[in-house]
């Protein structure tokens, strides 16, 4: 019995001071980044020397120059680019709007184009608007009511649920699939009211896709305000709107996904991956999506080389390409890290902002999700509370089809739909601690996984 | 055994059904809040129609006849006045400061007067800058190093605690005392580095006291570029500063509390104190500190009284007057309250601004606190997960000191102190959706209390 007891008392000694050495590197990582971060100065490059950055863009050619630069020089102990095509839309001039009252009053609206439409004829696109807010509604006006309009997909962006996210996958479809849904009916055009909370009138663009077998009908997003507005107008009649877009889909162009790593001194063939997207749309600055993810993830590895503690395990970063608008450089990445028979054992995407960290999405199973919990306490000073049990990202929803362990860092999210997709989502949006915090979590979390695994 | 099981069902079915009960109520007062809430507009009022409120200015007075109207229309059964005097203190002019170096070359420094500073003479104040980290390298340096001198106290806003509130806690001795510290070694005038993380050029001022037994000298505070500007000059030698502000301290004048309630319908003497301050300083709008305190707790009281639950218990709101310079207002209720013999069960007060809430402070016997925090489940869905041991407020202190349980509401805390008591402080910098989560919060919670009581 006493023996049991000694044992006891040394297993409990054992597991206290692994955990004290642990909240101790921690406790280091966040000193560097709060101290001597770079990812602020980093995203300010990003975006006010880069700017937006859609794929296939010059732009998005210099942020792959620009982040395997920065990974070389401050991050990682090798870098390397992964080649992959890329799709290429262009939004072409700005795009114009206004509607007409039967008293032939005319009034701009505030739109810009979706991700993948078609351009309308030089001339533009006249028509009456039919208002509609949901597909339900749009069956039953059907053919009859429908042919020959510019469909008004009017979905309210829920206020009532805490959770903008929620709000955001419950309205995305009349984006997503709204403009081949209206021109199964004969719609000529349509626009989506767009997905935010913010009563300003930045339209928010962001990915259609339309369907192959239906015409393909211009489509774009109205500004909040100019969807009141539109709102307000067809209660007092009928509403013809004109629309002006020439925006093309060209031949797909080369680019590149950017990786680096520090590579583990005692399981080096077992790699973490943390990643952002390098792209952005063309809109804005692509501040919070995601030159926040790229940042964080930056900073991230930046302070574990700056401090000197070697992973056991790989870190790796990833910087995609092509989340926007075709998901090309997760698909590639998921592909070679089969091909070669890499082994990874965790993949982490920050695509949510730059806004202050609260947790992290664990999709992964039971005992690896308990693991990474056990950890809890070690974040609980930093005011890292929310340990959910689904997460991931786009990014790295290709490596979870192959079986990998997902996650995602969750930030506040009152206020990202507030810049997703506008041209408001530029840097001076972003609070330099709210970021780094969030890029100090993630360094966190992905050392102490370098150090303990996740069997 | 059977009767007992019985009873153990029944007994386990009300409590869970009180609960559902709850939830379904908070869930009601979150819907109104997030649908309709008034909160947002009324600090758009605050902040843009009435601006800065210092003590005894006009714009306090608007805001007293502002807060009681719409205390009458919208949230409270009766309202009333509770009448006080309060300290006048005058910035004047816009201040100015420069510094020269040992080659004659000047540059400009931004500055503010802290609150109850005295001016410089009409010609200003030219003197030697002497930097020190703290009170003791100024105790060593002595009168001899001192007298004569302008004393720079630069002592750094610590950016590797992640908690801003810890770091304002360690550097606000420098500006409450500073001038009184440095007067005692024969110090013309002193400069106070401001206290932020924002490497912008805001300077932050904010109240200090002078020591009755030592000269009363000029006191300033330094933006952060400008504190940063003047430590890298005096890195290369001798540095000269002018200094000149004609503030002044009047006479008192009279001013209010504007209290509001909803009388309890079961036990009325039983009175829940919410509240935040009124006043603002003079030198931007007081959006975050503290419109959103007002603007929180208004929405609070008005949302309760919108979905028509009758408390059981009475909810008063207090606005406050005076908190930044002299606390006149949180004495004068709670002196009222002790004369009047009345029954204050848990006073709150919202004063650190209208970021994202995460919590309560609860500064209580544990009894009374585990009972709150036996409601966490109700909070959890609203992401409200913080819940502390201490908390209360300035203008509830003196409530506290009366034996009432005090608590405060915890929200995002690390932009506070990029607008904190500067011309930044204006409406643009608080989100709609932010500030009304932070009101259902409060709602919640006091509804809650209502309901239940402490005991």
């Amino acid at each position: 019995m006493k023996y049991l007891l000694i044992i006891c008392f040394l297993f409990i000694s054992l597991c206290s001071n692994a955990q004290d050495n642990d909240s101790v590197a921690v406790k280091k990582i966040y000193n560097e980044v709060l101290k001597n971060g770079k990812g602020y100065s980093w995203l300010n490059y990003l975006c006010n020397k880069i700017g937006g950055r859609i794929s296939g863009s010059p732009q998005a050619q210099s942020a792959v120059d620009w982040s395997e630069k920065i990974l070389s020089t401050f991050c990682a102990d090798s870098v390397w680019l992964q080649p992959i095509m890329v799709p290429v839309w262009i939004r072409g001039e700005k795009e114009q709007c206004s509607m007409t009252d039967s008293k032939g009053s005319k009034l701009p609206l505030n739109i810009c184009a979706l991700g993948f439409s078609t351009g309308t004829p030089q001339e533009g696109i006249t028509a009456d608007i039919i208002e509609v807010k949901d597909f339900d509604q749009l069956a039953m006006l059907g053919r009859k009511n429908i042919e020959g309009k510019i469909v008004f997909f009017n979905h309210p962006f829920e206020p009532t649920d805490v959770h903008p996210f929620n709000s955001y996958g419950q309205s995305v479809a009349y984006r997503w699939r709204g403009p081949s849904e209206a021109a199964r009916y004969g719609a000529v055009a349509s626009l989506v009211r767009s997905m935010t909370h913010s009563e300003d009138d930045f339209p928010h663009t962001g990915s259609m896709r339309y369907n192959d077998s239906l015409p393909k009908i211009p489509c774009a997003a109205l500004g909040f305000l100019s969807a009141n507005a539109l709102e307000e107008k067809l209660k007092s009649g009928k509403v013809t709107v004109t629309l002006k877009m020439n925006c093309t889909t060209k031949e797909d162009a080369p680019s590149f996904n950017v990786v680096g790593e520090i590579k583990g001194s005692e399981h080096p063939e077992e790699i973490i991956v943390i990643g952002g997207h390098l792209d952005s749309w063309d809109n804005g600055q692509g501040a919070h999506d995601d030159g926040a993810g790229i940042a964080h993830c930056m900073e991230a590895l930046r302070s574990i080389k700056a401090i000197g503690i070697k992973p056991k395990r790989t870190i790796r970063m990833v910087c995609f390409m092509n989340e926007e608008n075709g998901l090309r450089g997760g698909k590639k990445y998921a592909e070679l890290a089969k091909s070669n028979n890499e082994k990874t054992i965790f993949a982490l995407e920050s695509d949510e902002g730059g806004f202050a960290p609260e947790g992290f999405g664990l999709d992964m199973d039971e005992k690896k999700r308990n693991k990474i919990k056990s950890w809890s306490n070690i974040f609980a000073p930093y005011d890292i509370w929310k340990w959910s049990d689904n997460g991931g990202g786009a990014d790295i929803g290709p490596l979870e089809e192959l079986g990998v362990p997902v996650s995602n860092i969750n930030v506040s999210p009152q206020r990202y739909f507030d810049y997703h997709h506008t041209a408001n989502d530029t840097f001076d949006k972003v609070n330099k601690r709210e970021l780094h915090l969030g890029a100090a979590a993630i360094a966190a979390l992905a050392w102490l996984i370098s150090e303990h695994g996740l069997e």
